[in-house]
């Protein structure tokens, strides 16, 4: 069995997260998606974190399962190389998703001349093509301010980078729509988003924009607390952390269960004449509800109560690093089968993640690494572009493209 | 001009974040999304912000632009009716969204009995089946511990509930793939993935895996600064934070340049004999950079460079609350077209977000509010069910299904 989008094919000219990572995830899935680059590779060939050979882990995450093609784009040789890539005929082919806004011969206008139901897919730093990343649209829209240990008097940024993934993910289902339309109504079409704008609906979304409005209201840091309802962090006679949810009605109840402190609980409801079924009222009651709860965590080791928490049905989890999640955590082995260890050239042996959807029709789809940068420039040379041997060869002497295999002569 | 999935029929039993965000964004896009609750609402039908009515802002902000009915599926004709709506025939219809993985009647193996190419995407919390949310994949995955300020010894949780978006936007994109592949090879077939593993696979897309394996090594806190380059929060003489990047080269050269400090920064790769060219350099001498940066920032107002550090086209961000933002940022007024202020009943009168994208072929679609508990359950009834008036008012007088206007009578 193959991916589910086995046909499709999507030309990337990207860099960093959230377009790398919307091209392999159309890889994840079956695509056939070629990534171009400079010669010596684009903005995030060395991004970190590096392996100790030097090479990009970054890189190597989010180019799994793509083509890679190496092109000097200064050149008009280049150029036309990619022109070509980008627009070549078939009938699942003609898309093209981008964060490097070039405009002139990369822009819609251009590219469209050659294949007129192109869809091109442009993702932007905010609405006016200015440039923008997580860690600058994150702080203007107020998520630092409300993130962090109570009381901590400056903003805290996370450490993810939510909205470049977000954004990403939306690039793809962009991308999707666009050529659901083209198959229907047979016309491509240019697609505009910014990742400033991407965060900005999000906070709507969350209703985080309404709150502020109609409450007046900036929601204030709560530390590790579930906001709006109850759940929280504890220490436990381990010396390990556990997260525990009462957010549902039913997670509540178990939750009270589970660490038998239903008199505890009617004693603060009975104090305070304030309904504990309410979930509101177990956010404004947090900090009550956490001093009960506290010494049963406590006086406890997490290997006491792991498995009656589970049996219980009770969503929680443990604190863990990175490290420790792959040594402890069964979804992060080979257990999980959405993972498999592949040992990639200059990098390592470790596991890697294929797509986390399993398509009934079509099976789960194993992780393929990422290339070596120029590594198919060859190939697509020949399969997309249909350049004969001879004029390819000319192309690699001329340095205009290269391949690991065929560094490009210094000047004669 | 209308959305471009405009005749796409799907149809939605959720709760929460993931799921909602994923049938929006599709109503967004213009796809008919039926969302159904049971009666009086679902799981999330409370969750705060609420509004000061006591309505939640967070439901309207997650099912804005859908169509929502009310049906008591305790009792077999509520059962029956969600089954057929979800399985009405038509070609653009036949498509399910669910998080509540209800075995049996709702079920994937129990609905394809009565639509053969029926699409269903279930999103679970891990891939057994078992209870998670955001607040607990996030601890369980590492990324607690490597956020907040330097030297603060606990895990801090991000306040965004960043997974859940992304396996919303994943539950999007899976639909689409699928209904591709129907259109293509005439089946249907049954979608699954949990938060869990999308996060997991995140952590591997992004090398967090690789690194903590191959370099044995878990991420440490670095407060706001950019991982792996230059990127850092400075106060300014007005009190204002801001956040500047230099993350690539020219990023970096332009901030070196308009802060002045070209000297200072040959001094540093002089004296250290380190390359700040290369972006890892620049992230290991992060601390020396920020010496050198700090007190420009701090004896300049906000206002003195700004305008200069637009001209010049750094990548920059002041620090806002969500408050501030609203009234000082553009991209979060009128001014940007995404945004619409709308007066919803019941919540008031606030900005509201439509898709991020614009689609060339369609335009920018205009958001919608949410609906009303259960607005739609009349129509739904005839107009995809295909009941008729009498058989409608026998399923209200019932109290089966319910309606803003048409409440169940107390038994007689």
């Amino acid at each position: 069995m193959s991916g589910i989008l086995k046909g499709m094919r999507v030309v990337e000219g990207s860099a960093f997260v959230a377009v790398p990572l919307a091209g392999m995830t159309l890889a994840q899935m079956g695509a056939e998606v070629i990534r171009f680059d400079r010669i010596g590779g684009g903005l995030d060939a060395g991004r970190w974190p590096l392996a100790p050979s030097g090479q990009s882990l970054f890189w190597a995450g989010l180019n799994k399962g793509k083509k890679s093609i190496a092109v000097d784009m200064r050149r008009p040789e280049g150029r036309e190389l990619v022109t070509r890539i980008v627009t070549a005929p078939g009938e699942d082919a003609g898309m093209f998703l981008t964060n490097l806004r070039v405009r002139g011969w990369m822009d819609y206008e251009t590219l469209s001349k050659f294949r007129e139901d192109l869809i091109m897919v442009t993702l932007m730093g905010d609405r006016q093509g200015r440039p923008q990343v997580d860690y600058t649209v994150n702080p203007a829209l107020g998520v630092p301010a409300m993130t962090g240990p109570v009381g901590w008097p400056e903003p805290v940024a996370h450490a993810l980078p939510a909205w470049d993934l977000v954004a990403g993910q939306l690039v793809v289902s962009a991308l999707l729509a666009a050529e659901r339309d083209r198959l229907r109504r047979g016309h491509g079409q240019e697609v505009e988003l910014s990742l400033k704008d991407v965060a900005a609906a999000v906070m709507g979304h969350l209703g985080l924009i309404g709150d502020a409005v109609v409450n007046d209201s900036d929601r204030p840091k709560s530390g590790n607390a579930l906001y709006g309802a109850y759940g929280q962090d504890f220490v436990c006679a381990c010396g390990r952390r556990v997260m525990v949810i009462g957010l549902t009605n039913r997670q509540w109840r178990g939750l009270v269960k589970a660490t038998g402190t239903d008199a505890a609980m009617t004693d603060l409801t009975e104090r305070t004449g304030r309904d504990l079924n309410d979930e509101g009222v177990r956010w404004e009651l947090r900090r009550e509800i956490t001093a009960i709860l506290r010494p049963w965590f406590a006086s406890r080791e997490v290997s006491e109560f792991a498995e009656d928490f589970d049996a219980a049905g009770l969503t929680w989890s443990v604190f863990r690093t990175m490290r420790e999640a792959l040594v402890e955590d069964a979804d992060l082995s080979a257990a999980n089968p959405m993972f498999q260890t592949l040992d990639q050239p200059g990098l390592g042996e470790f596991p890697v993640p294929g797509h986390p959807a399993v398509f009934s029709g079509h099976g789960r789809s194993a992780p393929r690494a990422a290339p070596v940068l120029g590594a198919d420039t060859e190939a697509v040379l020949g399969d997309v572009v249909g350049l004969d041997d001879t004029e390819i060869a000319q192309l690699f002497d001329s340095g205009v493209v290269q391949s690991p295999r065929f560094k490009a002569r210094p000047a004669a």
